[in-house]
């Protein structure tokens, strides 16, 4: 029952409370991370007063700031050029949020972190073209590191995050998805902006190349298992922490590795094929039931963990600083995580 | 009834039937458009399947490369780095296709170009996406010039684009705007990026700072032009040579300069006011045809005029090289397109 790094049970729903209530501790950035705060507020300090309004609506909505903080720590490792990072992490937190807009375009989402959601304010269009300045806006601030290898990383990794999307977009619906091509179309739309965050902090830090495999590597599978307890709490997390309804995945025809993990077990008809089938909301009622009944989110949860394990290896070869300490914590955080 | 250059009459619809037929020269560079095509034809070269035939679908349903035309022309004035120059053009056709990607979710367009749009292939999820992946393809080849100073440009135009779309998208069927504004939104969706062709392959070709800033005020004028012919040829111009039906702008509420000159000249009740209110094809027919009847598309192709003189002005402190003519002779072909 216990996870494999003694950071008690493993399933989200029974983590113990004083995990739920400590916040998100990023160490030695912690303080830092109010620069990117900052930037932020900077970037939605324009003068047309319409878009301004949205992208304070956008850019204020909260988060936990993980991908800045990841940008920040992986510079720990290096000389840590503060202005530059914090340039990264804010650029790498607008492109997240652009791509939450166009997400929440494309599914008629009402509600995100318990705030409606831009386009139940504004029109669809209206809301395509904000995810578009923020992308925009984005780019922008990362040429301002005047670093073009990282620039071109940060465009290569909106590729792959698109990419994932559409790839995930056209399998909706379809029962014949493997796991493999769900963590593939994961590893392109959320762990590759992960891997970005760590790879682009320490690049600007000038650390050694292998320093550099190594945060990506750790980035990138610390991705892979935030997206997949994602996937869970989508099934069984509180809508009132999660902000939003649960089950929403499914609805949409979404697959997620908990929903193909239950296909397995149940080949032939079941209680998803009847919802895809039906697409009723007892339909739906039912098969989210039946998936949290089947015992898959503990599988789907130690597949989350099997990937923290490898950022926790990826470490290894890295200094024994606090800035590590922190990201070996963040593993334990990532799979606890309750919202 | 002459236009200000001698190139015959002002409004399109009356053009030359030989200059109809005359296909767009770009002069000194016409023969290297063949590497923007094969840079293009690259860019939809990837191993993801569906992705590639929705990206040959929108990058093949041609064009007439006007502004990697202008990259190159721009180039002309310096070095003429091929490469640089190439790759800047296909970002920049690129970055043109995904607005247009984007603007066909918008407007539920069925049309573009005579061919289908890309959402009534795919659904409207995937679209966004897929213009997700253009903007991300086009600001990875931009990072290939290795030049961060046009990476830079690249990003800011995004930036207006997007802000421009949200301008004209928050006050379309408002009756209270002023050319003025229209004049900015045009300028930040259309003019910017001819503008940043043309201002970034002079700086990739070396340019002195005065030519630069001359090509990026030729570029802007002549962008605007552009766009106020689109713009009449959408009231005027032929539904088959267009590629979509006439009068679209107005049917989804966006006034563009034919549509406010009409609004001064009748104030209080007339025929569009009437259209906004009722929104009924039959009322959309007639305000279509009062606009043609008022006179009002000429007065628009005049101010499409002042644009192009100063755009030729622009031009003056530059050397009468071939690049030189073909871009002046580019303003005729702007104010006479037939689509």
């Amino acid at each position: 029952m216990s996870g494999d790094h003694g950071h008690g049970p493993s399933t989200p729903a029974s983590a113990e409370l004083e995990s739920i209530k400590r916040p998100l501790a990023y160490g030695p950035v912690q303080g830092d991370l109010a620069l990117v705060e900052e930037a932020l507020a900077e970037a939605s300090e324009i003068d047309s007063s319409p878009l301004a309004g949205m992208l304070s609506l956008v850019l204020t909505a909260g988060g936990k700031r993980l991908r800045p903080a990841l940008v920040l720590l992986a510079g720990q490792f290096g000389s840590y050029p503060v202005r530059k990072l914090t340039l990264l992490a804010a650029a790498i937190e607008l492109l997240h949020t652009a791509s939450l807009v166009h997400d929440d375009v494309i599914d008629g989402a009402e509600l995100r972190r318990g705030h409606p959601t831009v386009n139940t304010c504004y029109r669809n269009s209206t809301t395509v073209m904000l995810g578009d300045y923020l992308f925009a806006h984005s780019a922008y601030l990362v040429t301002q590191t005047d670093n073009i290898r990282v620039v071109s990383l940060f465009a290569r990794t909106l590729m792959f995050m698109a990419r994932g999307e559409i790839g995930q977009d056209m399998s909706a619906y379809s029962l014949s998805q493997e796991p493999i091509s769900y963590l593939r179309h994961i590893g392109d739309k959320t762990a590759s902006l992960f891997a970005t965050a760590t790879e682009g902090g320490s690049i600007l830090a000038g650390c050694p190349q292998e320093h550099v495999a190594a945060l990506r590597h750790y980035g990138y599978n610390l991705g892979m298992a935030f997206q997949i307890v994602d996937d869970i709490l989508d099934f069984n997390g509180d809508e009132w922490e999660l902000g939003k309804p649960a089950g929403s995945d499914l609805e949409q025809g979404t697959l997620t590795l908990p929903a193909l993990l239950y296909l397995r077990r149940q080949p032939g008809e079941n209680r998803i094929s009847t919802f895809l089938a039906e697409r009723h909301p007892e339909a739906l009622a039912e098969a989210i039931a039946a998936v949290r009944g089947s015992g898959v989110l503990m599988e789907a949860q130690q597949v989350a963990q099997k990937y923290c394990r490898r950022a926790l290896r990826a470490l290894e070869i890295l200094p024994p600083t606090p800035a590590r300490h922190t990201l070996a914590e963040l593993t334990d955080h990532v799979l606890q995580r309750q919202s």
